[in-house]
């Protein structure tokens, strides 16, 4: 295996031409995506994975950088050489030494290095490659799991590489942004920690203690509060978390939040700082971000959408019409109407008349409140309401909804409770219309959305007279709801807010309660919580604990959006399947016995009489 | 609590003078760290905590850049500023505004803002502290455990704050070195991944499917060799690891490394790329360091120091002095040379004849072998050995050991395998004179050192008969060794290197072995390990793997030693205790029945009859 010797030879020849630069201290000259007619003539290493041989002329030769044509040498002084290439299976990894050369007249195409290619004069062959289980060629529709078993061959196609590339540079001007312009301390905090109380997503992790298990946190909420507290002053980190949902269509049990806390701020100040981050790292290629972003209430986001994460890219905005019927003796309509928060609201869907077949999609969905309007090219209506609308009611919906010939008016009547199904109803009828051919939302466009003045307090769904913090119970009320916390709770607004992108919640944060008797009062008077759980954070706000507030952005889904995967699986390199398995090492696995002892647990298996003991 | 409202309208104006500071987006103009005689006049908001009070004149505020002195006004005008700030208490924290004053003559002092003092105009109480635990003072001699407890206390001192903001910089400063000069890719890798065989040190995780477990990984090892076959071609992460060793002392159940892999490299590029990023990011405050940095082989390492991390910032090294007693008839040293491996080895330890204390305490440690030779001022020997020694030996014996009138010279005779032995005795004995004033080691020095041409496999320690890998079985051996793999693999050297600071191993990496058939001939030939396990690691390399190699930099560690902190736990935030414990939060904790339920397990109570379960 005379290999090592070589190497380090020409090592000695050609390393450290350029120290910044992905051919620094390697055994190539050049990456294989750099090399044009500048190089011409130039004596160059390449090393890389064989993406095609074509006949026994050329290889293409390929790595993270893209693509050279390796040009084989003819001449009989040349067999070896020859011999080498020619022998090779595709993606087997090699390394060219050779010169090069301008492609003949008519051979150069488009490619960044379509205009030259190398005549190979010496090659190193590094391992032969066995034929892969598929393709690795983007037009190859592979299954998922495929991808997910031999992962590290998915992750050799450029729309992978990119997505890793792209994700790595956001973060890193990111870390710059904060770190090297606004003082930020970059603080690792602990993954091995204590359960939270009520924390039913946390994995549990044994201990050689018996009976005592760590937790993996789902964030690192309370450390980076106590890091304020410890006058840290500014704290990020980009941060693993946990979360053992089961299976939820694309989660990831471990994810990435960048972590932000500040100290001595307001809203307005980590809104600034989130958006100014934001635009610092955006990628140059994906075009430019305008600040500030739009901002938007809990109750405008629920009022105008539905939802409290709209997707401000289209309209379709939902409309209270209910004035228009209120003295409608249509029954439907009248006993919505008469009940508490009743209300009718109206979609205007553009041009959404002119198929039947979105719309009858569109009508199953909530089959008992809703109704369809079809304006007709000559405005008038057609419409099972119709006939039980009056002309003058007609003309003001018309007006109202400012619908034009060809538009579909969807109207429901129900409460006020209702309007996240008419928010869902809107997306479903953007994704009609859009595989219909008709485009709604631009796929290159990115808007940004606060939304603030969520409630502070939810009731529990289960219980619906007690409440249960809307986001988590170190949210701070907005000032001047801060009296209500002692009377009327449940109207508190608190000081949360919610960056929205495109529709989907990419972060959210607060400014945090900093007086220890206002977090234990709502702690134990209204989220009827045992504080002992929490006796630590309690006591660092009695002992000098600075106003402060912070912000989480989801990294993963971020990262999706920017580069406009299908999924977060995209944009990780190694994720979990849908059930949480890596198919590729085949976590989780059995663990012995043995193994088990030292942490004092075994297994319950199911089936056995086990199931019954508690 | 109409503090808000306040905040914000003082936020207004104030804020977004400075963008690009550790004041940009905050309440406050400036930090109590950076205002001096060219400030005199400017009206300034500072946010801190109360340092101290000095009767009701002066109050002294710190935030983590350091401290001013805000002056209590004493006109009758101002008579709420001065009760609210007359009733702090220590560590209250506070937001002050006022002018900047250039101190009487006479009252300056040397420290950074000690020309100036602000005058309070305007105060805002934030929170007022209750009386501490402990004071917040580098001289106060706190309990460990105390520390730990209130962690957030203990991490507002100046020396916590310089070490945690160091930490952050030097990680930037790689980043920035790997990222934006070499091209490199930051890639997450699972921690919730599959056990490796053997792992006995990995937590276990358990999943929601009856007897599935995950892994904590102790190093992302096989995802960084997999991202290499990805293509991905430079790799790094700042990677949180884990490793369940129960109690030893100053490590810590999760822990951080700097974790690097690139292809088409060598051992040169390799260890040259972290000498140039240890040097990029070496903190100013700390000197410069020199490269490259020494290199010494395994054998070299145990032959002078005894040890394969040897601590080079001093001499007394191990010198064999076999030769000079070929001929001895003196009992133990003659039987210790006709062993196999026999060996008499000497240590000088200059100046150690002086006193008899710390001989005493060395002799007792390796009472057998061990004789001392104290060189007397006048040049004659004093020792148990002397008058067995014929005078020529006496005189080859200071003339090969350079031994010095005042010197003590340690004696050994033995084996080889006793090395180490004699290594650790080094250590004790600079640390003894150390201990007795007399200085050894360069406390500001900072000697690196890399060790090379380990041994690739070592004898188990229960079944000596039986080869194990010395570091991991995915080292390449040396090229001129590869042949000994299928005859004597014992003899074979890996492609391993150390990096050893000041006798400490920092970090430790190979090149890597990239052929499936050499790596399945080491796992199931030498190592007699099911390669079973290791399906998915084969299967890449037979894909197309390139030759890679990489490392690993234990951050902690390093931190550690360049501030010079008695333990990793200095430059942690939150660090465990020693049994694995986080004393503030009380973690590891109890789980309830029903929390542990999802995943299947339960707790096997050692003092029950579950003890005797299987």
């Amino acid at each position: 295996m005379p290999l090592w010797p070589k190497l380090v030879n020409l090592y000695q020849e050609y390393a450290c031409y350029n120290m910044s630069s992905p051919s620094s201290l390697s055994l190539r000259t050049h990456t294989c995506g750099e090399l044009n007619v500048d190089h011409v003539g130039k004596w160059v290493t390449l090393c890389g994975w064989v993406q095609y041989l074509r006949q026994d002329l050329f290889v293409i030769l390929r790595d993270f950088s893209g693509l050279t044509q390796i040009l084989v040498p003819q001449e009989e002084s040349a067999s070896k050489v020859k011999a080498d290439l020619c022998d090779l299976t595709v993606e087997s990894v090699i390394m060219v030494t050779g010169t090069v050369r301008k492609r003949p007249a008519g051979q150069e195409n488009k490619m960044p290095t379509g205009e030259i290619e190398v005549l190979a004069e010496n090659v190193e062959v590094f391992n032969v490659s066995k034929k892969l289980p598929f393709e690795i060629k983007e037009f190859v529709k592979k299954s998922e799991s495929l991808r997910m078993q031999y992962r590290y061959l998915d992750l050799r196609s450029s729309r992978m590489q990119k997505n890793l590339r792209l994700r790595s540079q956001l973060v890193m001007k990111m870390r710059e942004f904060l770190c090297n312009e606004h003082g930020f301390v970059d603080v690792e905090t602990p993954t091995l920690f204590k359960r939270t109380p009520g924390g039913a997503k946390e994995f549990v992790v044994p201990s050689r203690e018996p009976g005592l298990f760590y937790s993996l946190p789902q964030s690192p909420q309370q450390f980076k509060q106590l890091l304020m507290v410890a006058g840290v002053d500014r704290y990020f980190q980009i941060a693993r978390c946990y979360r053992d949902e089961g299976s939820k269509p694309d989660r990831q049990p471990e994810f990435t939040q960048v972590d932000i806390e500040m100290s001595f701020v307001d809203q307005e100040g980590i809104r600034t700082l989130v958006e100014s981050m934001l635009q610092h790292s955006w990628p140059a290629e994906k075009g430019s971000i305008q600040v500030p972003f739009q901002t938007m209430t809990y109750e405008e986001a629920m009022r105008d959408y539905g939802v409290d994460k709209p997707d401000t890219r289209f309209n379709m905005k939902l409309t209270d019409i209910s004035d228009i019927f209120s003295s409608t003796q249509v029954e439907f309509l009248r006993s919505a109407l008469d009940q508490p928060e009743g209300s009718i609201q109206a979609i205007l869907v553009p041009c959404g008349a002119v198929r039947r077949k979105p719309s009858h999609e569109v009508h199953s969905l909530l089959v008992f409140f809703l109704s369809l309007v079809l304006v007709r090219t000559d405005g008038t209506l057609k419409s099972p309401l119709k006939k039980l609308l009056s002309a003058s009611v007609t003309d003001v919906l018309i007006k109202k909804t400012q619908a034009q010939p060809g538009d579909l008016l969807l109207i429901a009547a129900g409460t006020l409770h209702s309007r996240p199904l008419l928010g869902s109803l809107r997306l479903q009828c953007a994704e009609l219309l859009e595989s219909h051919g008709r485009p709604v939302r631009d796929p290159l466009a990115f808007h940004f959305l606060w939304v603030v003045d969520f409630p502070l307090f939810l009731p529990k769904e289960d219980e619906p007279q007690e409440l249960e913090s809307a986001h988590h119970p170190f949210t701070a009320p907005l000032p001047e709801d801060t009296a209500l916390l002692f009377t009327e709770p449940h109207k508190v607004r608190g000081q949360h807010y919610d960056l929205v992108l495109n529709g989907c919640e990419i972060g959210g944060g607060s400014i945090r309660i900093h007086r220890a008797s206002e977090q234990l009062y709502v702690l134990k008077n209204i989220l009827k919580e045992d504080p002992s759980q929490l006796t630590h954070l309690l006591e660092a706000l009695d002992f000098g604990a600075p106003p402060h507030g912070g912000i989480a952005l989801g990294l993963d889904r971020l990262v999706s959006i920017i580069v406009g995967a299908a999924s977060i699986r995209d944009v990780i390199a190694f994720p979990k399947s849908f059930r949480g398995h890596d198919l590729m090492s085949r976590a989780p696995d059995t663990v012995s016995d043995k193994d088990l002892t030292p942490y004092h647990i075994y297994v319950k298996w199911p089936t056995k009489q086990g199931g019954e003991e508690k």
